[in-house]
Parts: C-alpha cells; sequence; structure tokens
C-alpha cells in the first residue's frame, strides 16, 4: 500500500511543525507545500516536496489524499476551509470557540457536496483536551471540570504587547496558578476568577528612550487582555529575549473531580500537557488525525467531522489486531 | 424517548457500583439484576428492579437493552461473554490481557449471529488507560510509555495473602514509586525494572499465636506476586484492618514522553486518575459505554468492539452538537 499523500497549506509555525511530523510518521509522505507567498521564497526542509501557489491547489487533486490547513482562525481558515473541503479531505485547527458550530456546518456542507471527509478543530485545545473534558464529564456524570493553560507562550498576548508604543518587542506567558490546581485536585470543586486561575508574565524590550512606567501600566490595564489577571512585566534586553524566550513553549491541565455511589466517594481525572514546542506537537496531533481522515473516506464517508466522531483506533498505524493484542 | 434499560449480570463489588452509576445516569434505568445465588438471598439497592436467576435472562430479551456483565476474567466472563452477547447488546470489563484476542473472537462470533454490539474490556485498566496509550502513541510517534498503579489495593495480591496459613485477614497496596515517576516525567526515557516501578505494602492480620516472621517470610518470597518487589508486611488488628482499610482505593498513571523535530523538543503527556472506589469509577465507565452499545445497535451495527473502536461522542448524553457548541 502506498504512503498518505499530504499537503500543508500555509507555512508557518504548524506547518513547519506539521512538515516534521510527517518525517517521523513512516506511512506519510508530504507532496507540496501551498503558499500565499512567492513559491521561490519559500525554503522548505523536504526533499522531492513541492512549493507551490495557494492557486495551484486543484491541479494537484489526484496527487494529495489530506490536506493539511495550517492558516489562522479568524480570517483565513473561514475562507479557506471551506474551499479546500470541496476538492480535497481535510484537517484544520480552528481554534475560534464561539464560531464553531458556525464554521462546521460551512465545512460540511463543501466536504459533503465534494464527496470528501473534513476534519476541524484538530490540535491539544480545542482537541486532546476537548476529549479529555468529553471522557471525563461522560465517566464523572456529576462533577466539576477545571481547564488551566501554561506556562507557555500566548501569541495573541505576545501581539497586544508588541503594539503598544515604544515597544520594540516582547513575549507572553501564561502561568496557571499552583494553589488553584492544587485546590481543584483536592477535590472541593471551588470556583475560581479569572484571577484566581492564571498569572501573565510579560518580557518587554523597550526601544531606546521610551517611557518604561507607561508601558507597564498600558499592557497591565489592557482590557480583555491583561485587565483581570495578575500580570508581571519585566524589561530586558533583545538579546535577553532572543537567547532565553525563543520557544514556544506551552502545555496545560484539564481536571475533573467527582462523585459516584451515596457514600461520597471522589475521584480525580487529571490530562496534562508539557511541550518544548506548541507548534510541533500541534503539528504531530493535525498529523495523525490526517491519518483517520484518509481511512474513513477511503471507506466512502464524507462530511465535516471533529475529533469527538473519530474513533481512536482510526489514529494508529497499528492494526485493530494489533492494538486489541498490545496496547489493551 | 424512552431510557436504556439495563441489566446487570453478577452482584458483586463491579455490578454494585454499575447500580449506583445507573441512579446518577437519567437517560438510564436499571431493569434487572441477574444472579447464580437464590434470587430471593439478593438484596439490591434500586426499588422497581428485579432480582433474578442466571437462567432466566433469556426471558428479558426484549426487556433490556443492554447487559453489564460483571463478572470475573478467570473463569466466569469467558463462558458468560459469548452466552449473553449472542442475544443481548453487551458491555464487560474482561481484562486478562494475554487472552484478549481469543476472548473478543468468540464474543465477536456470538455477537454478529446474534445481531448485537458487544463493547470488551472496558474500564480504566484495560479502558481509559488503553485510550491513553494509544492516543499518546499515535501523536507522539517517537518516545516511550509508562504505566504505574497505585496507590491501590490488588485483589489478587490480597487475597495471595489471605491464602497463607496462619493469615486470618490481610490487605495489600501497590504503591507507585515516586522518584521513578519522576524520572519518566523528566522525559529521560529510562529503562526501569519491576522493582523501581513498584512497591508492595501488605497489612496482615495474624491468627491467634501464629508465627509471624514465618507469615512475613511466605508473603515477601512469594512467587509471581510478591519476590519481584521491595514488599512492606505489617501485622495490624482485625478492628484496624476495617477501620483504615475497609475501601477499595485505586488509582495510577500513564505517561508518555517523545521528542518531535529536529532540534531536540520534548514532550510529556500524562493522564492520571485517583479513585476513592476502584468499583464504583469502574461502574460509571461501563455504564457510559453502554450508552454507546446501545447507540450502535440502534444504527445496525454489530460484532464485539473494544474502546478503540467506539468514537467519544457516543458516550455523552449531549448531542453532537452540543459537544461541539460547549466542550470542543
Amino acid at each position: 500500500m502506498g504512503k498518505i499523500r499530504i499537503g500543508i497549506v500555509g507555512y508557518g509555525n504548524i506547518g513547519r511543525g506539521v512538515e516534521q511530523s510527517i518525517k517521523r510518521n513512516d506511512d506519510m509522505e508530504l507532496k507540496a507545500v501551498f503558499t500565499r507567498r512567492d513559491p521561490a521564497s519559500v525554503k522548505i526542509q523536504t526533499e522531492g516536496a513541492e512549493v507551490k501557489h495557494f492557486d495551484d491547489m486543484e491541479a494537484m487533486k489526484d496527487e494529495i489524499d489530506v490536506m493539511i490547513l495550517c492558516g489562522g482562525s479568524a480570517t483565513d481558515l473561514p475562507v479557506i476551509g471551506p474551499k479546500v473541503a470541496a476538492s480535497f479531505n481535510t484537517i484544520d485547527s480552528f481554534d475560534t470557540h464561539a464560531k464553531i458550530p458556525e464554521y462546521f456546518a460551512n465545512v460540511d456542507k463543501a466536504a459533503k457536496e465534494g464527496k470528501n471527509v473534513s476534519i476541524i478543530s484538530v490540535g491539544w485545545d480545542p482537541g486532546m483536551f476537548s476529549l479529555n473534558r468529553l471522557y471525563a464529564e461522560s465517566i464523572l456524570v456529576q462533577g466539576s471540570t477545571y481547564t488551566f493553560w501554561g506556562k507557555g507562550v500566548s501569541q495573541g498576548h505576545s501581539d497586544a504587547i508588541r503594539r503598544i508604543e515604544g515597544v520594540k518587542n516582547g513575549i507572553q506567558y501564561t502561568v496557571p496558578i499552583e494553589a488553584a490546581v492544587d485546590q481543584v485536585r483536592s477535590g472541593s470543586e471551588p470556583e475560581l476568577t479569572t484571577r484566581q486561575k492564571h498569572l501573565r508574565e510579560c518580557y518587554v524590550v523597550a526601544e531606546e528612550g521610551a517611557d518604561k512606567a507607561a508601558i507597564e501600566e498600558a499592557i497591565k490595564t489592557m482590557p480583555n487582555y491583561f485587565d483581570e489577571y495578575d500580570t508581571t512585566v519585566t524589561f530586558i534586553t533583545e538579546e535577553e529575549l532572543k537567547e532565553n524566550h525563543s520557544k514556544m513553549p506551552h502545555g496545560g491541565f484539564v481536571i475533573r473531580t467527582g462523585e459516584t455511589g451515596c457514600e461520597g466517594n471522589k475521584h480525580v481525572i487529571e490530562y496534562s500537557l508539557k511541550l518544548d514546542s506548541n507548534p510541533e506537537f500541534t503539528g504531530s496531533v493535525l498529523v495523525a488525525y490526517a491519518r483517520a481522515a484518509h481511512r474513513l473516506s477511503k471507506k466512502g464517508e464524507s462530511g465535516a467531522r471533529s475529533v469527538f466522531d473519530i474513533a481512536p483506533a482510526m489514529l494508529s498505524q497499528m492494526t485493530p489486531e494489533e492494538l486489541r493484542a498490545h496496547m489493551l
């Protein structure tokens, strides 16, 4: 049987993470990377794979089994998602929670018309964290679920810092508050405010002569991003930023505690991730679900799916027999 | 839509755990408990449900949607599993790892002939731990997976202690060794011996006048059960045993660490359970999968399945739309 032929649409951090993951899955091969830039200007890490323009996807319809869409959720995926799903099986990491129902409906329509399978909102949150919320709540019917993120880099918050006048560069870490995590693990089902769950740590490179006090004030009072949190601001040099803050670590915890029986027996289910590279891990999840999309498509299925709809066995290179013998 | 009508086959610890879980799932109702004992001697906790003899299952074919088989894996399930699967949808917690392929085949044949769905080996290990091994290995293709159990009561080891001459009563806790767990979490992918992963703690009530030194020696050198472990033996009174050791707590950890990309980025995926009552938690998992079996059967499917084959959405009372809107 031939390898599963993958196309990557968008070559940013996630796209590069997907490329690296394909190299580690020997039933897969990267056929092409599609970019909005001039293809000649994009250098990829896979020998034998092509770089093509977005407009040239259609011509590769018979050479690609699954397209992995690595664009942003704000403006990119709402357009690209349904468009590519009309011609290819797709995987994406759409993560604008409030718009998931609308996005699902649009992708579903296009995928059904094109007789393709599209798995949306794949990654770790949404993705693996969502799955763990679902499993835990289906088992412990009475209880409370908590999600903590970090310690890790939030791109959105880092971007917000960099837009402030006088800021040359900067990065923001979301940090779960250990006392809150411990309180949750105790099974006491506390009600926690936004401020009680996470801190925000900012490392900022100021422009020469900039008003640092004003920058700190602007960050700490920024609505939606920082005003509801305890935030620390540390000024560092560009060299320190490069040296100590150039990785994209992330992670977090999904914890559900609940009760069973009539004697008040308590249970704690916890799932946690500690990731050196958020985009490489996310890319690895996307690639595993690409295998599932390919298999479902081969079985004649079509339409949109989420991680909730995918039987776990679909993700593995092992056969059902091997899985039962070795992993059950 | 009517409630999902459940039958419990075998009324030991797990059967009672299932009964309690049904009370907390408002789309389910317990119709009957089946026992090998004289039904008149078995008192259950659910008003309106019947107690019947094993031999009277067939007569309730039209009144029960899913039978949850709560017998032991050694001698009970290999007979009962295929037998009941011929007439009913079933769920069981078959856990003799080496015999899973044979058991699956036997149940599959009976379930297909009877046009029923049977989900085998459901619980937390096999079950939730198996799922987490599968998800983690599908994502982090290069890496190592470790399973630690405990701190918790092992029935098999407790029974082994109680068979020793001079022992009146006793209980055994399996305890994961924290240093080993920490070493695994560090991502160093250590090779660990049996002795390095778990301790065994025994609390023993000796018969009056028994030779305690001989009992301790007999435990610590018992092949298969204790000889490969560091084991502690503490003698206590029957009252202390009743007071401090009458619950059945358990739990454990599945940890996978691995690398992605070409720069040696490390990742840790960890799933852990801390359970006050092993049978009540196991019962809760069985009940969630009973919902899935019922739904698959309604869709016209038949045959044996494992947790690997069940799409997570099948476990939840929520609709796919609700799940996407609220849990993704």
